[in-house]
């Protein structure tokens, strides 16, 4: 294990991180919220702590495999934990692991909040919670469609033709060069969306502060209610969209701001991911109808909006879905586990997955039935190879064993059943809200002290595919 | 599709049933319940009916693959149709659904009951109803290990050696061989159990009907308490016993009783299924201990009792364990999915299952550290072949969607999310009491109609490993 290549590349990305304090740092003296010191504080921190290490490791760096799982995670780690100092330092959040879980729910998309009023809490602290989740989107673009598909794993390694496997000294120009095409979606799509909201009425603040909570699939708000603070159809619509959008992988964005509009069409993740969320919003409307409070149209906005932003792991709520027809309430929990599709912003386990789960029960159903017939798993007209097939498996495996340990250890910290296993699902897979102690309405803060730590490895883990952390816990990853 | 051997099979089959109706009739007579006639006619009809088809089926008749999915489904489906006739002849249950879903609960070893008094039933009908359980124990036993490995599928495949796949023509004499050696194994621990019941002060009837639920590990009791009514520690700790040696592989007791006692030790997964026992009794144990109403000795007698009971997916109760720490139903709920050991009477996953499906995943994590590393899936020495792998990961998947697709339509029926869950996990299980509004102190009674059949079908789905109900609906099978 090279550790100062890994600890070089993590001081680059926390030296860039510093910098990015400038914008916080504007509101908050735009706003004269008081927090510009902490703020300045934290940058500086940032910065040399950053600086010092980017000094002391410079020279010739090689980063292979091994080293990439370590500097993943640690730059997920440690951006949160310096993004946690704001809060901590201008005492806005007086307990630092509260700061740290606040930090971590950003940086991981997830939009999980220990804050119980989100609207006492000064400008540039809340301009900085949204901020981190609009980088932990970026990182994840980058991560999913560059820096993944070499490692072998997350689900874009089904894209291979389209994401070739460079050896790893290529590893470099090849992140860079990704990086560069994506985020150029990704800042054009959070600009539009800033415009719109605005045209909705919303402030400029709340509106950058919403789209980052929006592309980014996060769900921090500015507001205490969320998003049914604006009680608008239109701020519904426009946000309903571009969470829809987010969903997406930016490979299809991307190829459709060339004019290849049709690559949509032709995308069968894409096509999963629509008819998901399309026989969902059906679903939990009629429901709604049914339990006859609710007008036709009303019924759909409110079940299109929950629906979306829960199947791509946003978190953003217009209703207190708890107080929902049981079946809807089930729907959602079950959607929680479909997340976006593989290179979106979205967490959880991906309707890519799912589909070739599914695709792969039938294939093997089929072979029961003609046991010499040879039939494979497919997407679209392409073979998908067993051992993609049993990556996947072997994710999925991994989240349920996650998901089934810390729910077990949420509930040894005195959490109820639906509580456990909701905190631990909304975290995994990014979404943020859940059910019971955790519910649309609620927050985490009352949670126990370890409990949080437990959920900030959830995100860690749901944010990185599993794999990147748990691959960490493997004695074979740490021996010559 | 050769229909004459199907209904030949199951005529045959159904034949065989009607006479056991001779020893409910038995106790009917001796207590003077009134229900002698009831089960007479029972009788009647299903010997009638089962002797009329078998009768105008009578030839040369050749089960191949195919018909062998439809005789096994409907086998358990026609014996649980007739095994209700008593219940609703007699008017016990006066609605032939409830009556059928409590048949359907006997044959499927699952013993979720809808009776609210069962000590108001008259003695005959118990007897039947626990008789059914056994009968169902029996045909698991068969099923699971001669006829399933023959189709390749269920968690005996792994053990092709020691039960090598015959052709199809040689299909009658390997059950009739496998059948013999095992039932004599089933037959001696139940009499065993019987006696030991009888030693504890526990009547004659009580001791069989209480020995068919342990032996099929079913739940069927005779007392409204289930065992909490006996409150006797040399009860609870035979059964106990008794579960834990119903959920091993019989081909293990069989090689004990051969002398090879070292057979137990050489097995992976019955080493497995002491781990979770062990440790699922101490955590249970130490949690209960906590709770500080409990002793040590106590909550030891409580914990193994209930965690043994779930784990072989038995589901008598010894206490109301909605009321225990939310650590130990969380718990309780994740062994739900264990069950017992491929070729024993429980149901569920399986252990072997859960135990190939952790290594295949730990596999995976290992090649992503050694991309070139040629790493199998082991069970003690042996390779676990792709084929085994992708079809036990097949399975999981199925088991996973029959739940989450059952459950949607029980809270649509307007059943809480956890109630939803439990009713479905505890049906596809085949364990019996849940959570909810189906816990261990409820019943299934006061379940929607509709309820009642889709959790029959869970019952059928889960004990038949899925596959062979599965199967049934893909066009495939139909197909010449």
């Amino acid at each position: 294990m090279n550790y100062k290549s890994v600890v070089h590349s993590i001081s680059s990305l926390l030296l860039v991180m510093g910098f990015f304090f400038i914008f916080p740092l504007f509101f908050s003296l735009y706003f004269h919220d008081g927090v510009h010191n902490s703020l300045l504080l934290s940058m500086a921190i940032t910065i040399f702590v950053g600086g010092t290490f980017f000094y002391w490791t410079r020279g010739k760096t090689a980063i292979r495999r091994r080293e990439g799982f370590l500097v993943v995670t640690f730059s997920w780690v440690l951006c949160s934990f310096f993004g946690a100092l704001p809060f901590y330092i201008s005492g806005a959040i007086p307990s630092f692991t509260d700061a740290f879980f606040e930090s971590m729910s950003g940086f991981t998309t997830t939009g999980a909040s220990i804050l119980t009023d989100i609207e006492s809490v000064a400008e540039g602290l809340l301009f900085w919670r949204s901020l981190t989740h609009w980088l932990g989107g970026m990182g994840i673009i980058v991560l999913s469609l560059a820096i993944l598909p070499i490692f072998g794993i997350g689900g874009m390694q089904l894209y291979k033709a389209e994401v070739p496997g460079p050896t790893p000294d290529r590893l470099k120009p090849r992140i860079t060069e990704t990086a560069k095409t994506l985020w150029i979606m990704y800042v054009l799509l959070s600009a539009l969306q800033t415009i719109l909201l605005l045209f909705g009425g919303m402030s400029f603040f709340d509106s950058l502060c919403h789209t980052f909570g929006t592309m980014a699939t996060g769900g921090f708000s500015t507001k205490n209610q969320s998003i049914a603070a604006y009680d608008s159809v239109y701020i519904d619509g426009i946000i309903t969209l571009f969470m829809f959008l987010a969903g997406i992988n930016f490979v299809l964005h991307y190829a459709a701001l060339k004019g290849n509009i049709k690559a949509f069409l032709k995308n069968a993740e894409f096509l999963f991911y629509v008819t998901i969320v399309v026989v969902g919003i059906i679903l939990a409307s009629l429901f709604l109808i049914g339990s006859a409070d609710h007008q036709v149209a009303e019924a759909f906005r409110y079940a299109s909006f929950q629906v979306v932003s829960i199947v791509t792991t946003t978190g953003y709520c217009t209703a207190d879905f708890e107080q929902w027809p049981y079946f809807n309430q089930v729907l959602l929990f079950v959607l929680m586990f479909f997340g976006g599709c593989a290179g979106s912003t979205g967490g959880s386990i991906k309707h890519v997955r799912i589909m070739l789960l599914l695709k792969h029960a039938y294939v093997e159903l089929y072979k029961i039935v003609h046991p010499k017939a040879v039939k494979k798993v497919k997407m679209g007209t392409i073979v998908v190879g067993d051992n993609i097939i049993h990556g996947i498996l072997a994710f999925f495996l991994l989240y349920m064993a996650v998901l089934v340990l810390c729910s077990m250890m949420m509930a040894a910290l005195g959490l109820d059943m639906v509580s456990a296993f909701a905190s631990v699902t909304a975290t995994l897979g990014n979404i943020g809200p859940g059910f019971g102690d955790v519910g649309p309405v609620d927050n985490y803060a009352h949670l126990p002290l370890m409990g949080k730590w437990i959920l900030a490895f959830c995100m860690l883990a749901g944010r990185l595919e599993i794999y990147t952390v748990i691959i960490l816990f493997i004695p074979e990853l740490w021996k010559r």
